[in-house]
């Protein structure tokens, strides 16, 4: 039995792409990649921006700065794309799929965007579309939720899907670090970027939120928002009071069901319990934490970025997409849910932690306490730290609605006796949505 | 287009049969399943050894009690066995796969067994053998090794994978019980059988170190022992020497590469350092953790038994077999690496805890010491705890010859002074092997 090529081509050599050229252009992994992908895997082609950079490891032969007339060949079976950005990755990604190539790609932002689009132009021409290394880096968590859960009812998934963020709310925990020393640390070691905003405010979070939604809920993967709140609010104050309670401060990715036919996304810190599996992932480590119907809780840690460990979701891709080709069919993309509404993040409940800086003077704590009762949210425990300038009020309310709070933190804010509103941050307990 | 219909038996009504044909038969989910299985899915006989037993939600004009028969009939696509045992099962499930059938089982013991030979009987007949359940579970682990991993070369898999273990290891963690206590209450909670042998000597988690090994390294499975040390011989205070110095005692199953070719297959307690992610694996939970030479660290965590969540695992490599029976295909099984050798257990290098009770006099720690000194296992550290009969000694060594160790500690058993040897525990620390 001869056994079958399958060509493939590359856009993008930078950290992930160089990365995957390594393992697919390794003549030691020669036997084993033939093995898993039940083919030869011949590299036809490299798209690169800049052909003069010198490039170790990859054959100039391979090299082309033509990523459009790659991705528009016949003469392809597979494209992987690990450039990035929203165009002309698109075009260039709608293209292959249009000719029935199948498509492995690492770009959130534009499957978040155009997901189910790109999904069914795929599935019309008979190719596959995978984004493994869109979420979580080395995490295949994508593939588990399109096979091992694919007959599961998932009720919940949460995700430490940021490893900027939560690499600076460990350093925060651990050195007892204010935010700002653990940004500059994180910074420093190349986690996180000079502007930061993506990561900090969940922007990145969010994204991911959206790919895990659409396949464990059956969301359309359409540009859409989501309800997003950052970490740049928090301060080692709040940190240690996690910590003195029994929690760690996470910044989590949910989707979750609401009631039958309801679904909330969104991205915010958190307060886990220690003894949860999320509050464990440390560093720059990524973790998804699911909860099936049936299965009961599940979870997938690893690297959630580098440029290799990321290779190794787009490598388990190719092989998925080979696979598929050489046994001439390609997976059906998941299914819409049509039935699911969008539930807004104010009409859910949980219960809150909330810090302020306040004004060291009497009658501060009576006129914060009545603007909680006024709206409607019940204090569970109150606690004062620092004097004078530095005073600091931090509460725990009872189980409330999400909007009350909301509304109860524009009406503190007004207070003249508030300085400021420090962090708002959910504490995630047995009953929480 | 019409929806091809796929027809599928079941081996076996106990508590992971009847929770699969809940998901199997469910109404409500027909639509979603069918969507996952690119199928129909149609059940068409369920064979139980007792046609009296009261079964509510199985249709009775299902079952029959002629297992044999339905193994052997033609008119069926994949047939689910989850009955357990070697025999008759071993004959039911070549019987299908003779035939082509396409089998899932969550049968451990045979897979470990006899694994190989029945993957490869299925290839030679066009179906596939798929045994998700057989470890870990509702953790999808084996999927991942099988498809995610498979270009990956993984270096170490070390799995907290018997509940049994984990919940009487962490009872006397969380609790201070001591080990007869922790096992009482596993037992009183349905998690021990009367007899815990299996599971409190290491067999349950050996089967499932072969099972890990064979798809991370390419191992055969036949029948083979491996190096297996359980926790009945671990005390109150080791898990509390382990706490005060900064890990947990866990039950652990080994499997990784040393060197080139070697590899080493073992179960046994270890301290994991509190930071590692299997630290925060609790009670029944079951992870498995794996160290791919570029992904990094990866794991996976979930329910390690129950009916309804193995059920979940079972459900999705039927999910797999449907949707390979309807594009014709069948996986094809993993390679066996002829290259690799078994490297045992006494030639690797570990830091050990040691604990021994002595005869509280003068003269004991020297002479143990000697002991120690004679086997070129160098003392790291050393303590005393209790007097007179209470008397005790922990010893944490430098890194040293497992070998030794032994030597050491059969030496030890023959001196007088030396009431008896309580644990001896590998510490897991970075150059760990």
């Amino acid at each position: 039995m001869t056994t079958p090529v399958i060509r493939v081509g590359v856009i993008g050599a930078g950290f992930v792409g160089s990365a995957l050229l390594d393992l697919l252009l390794d003549p030691s992994r020669r036997d084993a990649l033939e093995d898993a992908a039940t083919a030869s895997i011949e590299v036809v082609a490299v798209a690169v921006r800049d052909l003069t950079k010198l490039r170790p490891g990859i054959p100039s032969a391979l090299l082309t700065d033509d990523a459009a007339a790659l991705a528009s060949s016949t003469d392809l079976d597979v494209l992987v794309e690990v450039a990035g950005g929203l165009e002309p990755t698109r075009t260039y990604i709608e293209s292959a799929l249009a000719r029935g190539v199948s498509v492995v790609t690492a770009n959130k932002a534009l499957m978040a965007e155009r997901g189910t689009a790109l999904a069914r132009l795929g599935h019309q021409h008979g190719a596959d579309l995978f984004y493994e290394a869109a979420v979580g880096g080395a995490v295949p968590i994508l593939r588990a939720l399109r096979t091992s859960l694919a007959g599961e009812r998932i009720e919940r998934v949460m995700g430490i899907v940021n490893g900027t963020t939560n690499f600076i709310l460990t350093q925060m925990t651990e050195q007892g670090s204010d935010y700002h020393a653990a940004l500059a640390e994180a910074q420093a070691r190349g986690y996180a970027e000079a502007d930061p905003t993506a990561d900090v405010e969940g922007y990145d979070a969010a994204s991911k939120v959206l790919i895990l939604a659409s396949l464990a809920f059956g969301t359309e993967l359409r540009d859409e928002q989501i309800s997003r709140v950052g970490i740049s609010g928090i301060r080692a104050v709040d940190v240690e009071f996690a910590r003195r309670s029994g929690y760690v401060i996470k910044l989590l990715g949910v989707a979750e069901r609401v009631g039958e036919h309801g679904l909330s996304r969104r991205v915010h810190p958190a307060m886990v319990p220690v003894g949860h599996p999320l509050a464990a992932v440390h560093g720059a480590m990524n973790a998804v934490f699911v909860e099936g119907a049936v299965s009961g809780p599940l979870m997938w840690l690893g690297q959630g970025a580098g440029g290799a460990p990321t290779a190794t979701a787009v490598l388990g891709d190719v092989l998925d997409a080979v696979r598929n080709r050489v046994s001439g069919r390609h997976d059906v993309p998941f299914m819409v849910d049509d039935t699911l509404h969008r539930v807004p993040a104010g009409d859910l409940t949980s219960v809150f932690y909330l810090s302020l800086d306040v004004a060291d003077q009497p009658g501060v704590l009576a006129a914060v306490a009545s603007v909680f009762g006024r709206h409607r949210v019940s204090i569970q425990s109150m606690e004062q730290s620092g004097v004078g300038d530095e005073a600091r009020l931090s509460f725990v309310t009872h189980r409330a609605l999400t909007r009350d709070v909301d509304a109860t933190i524009d009406e503190l804010a007004t207070l003249e006796s508030v300085d400021s509103i420090g962090a708002c941050v959910r504490v995630i307990d047995g009953g929480d949505q």
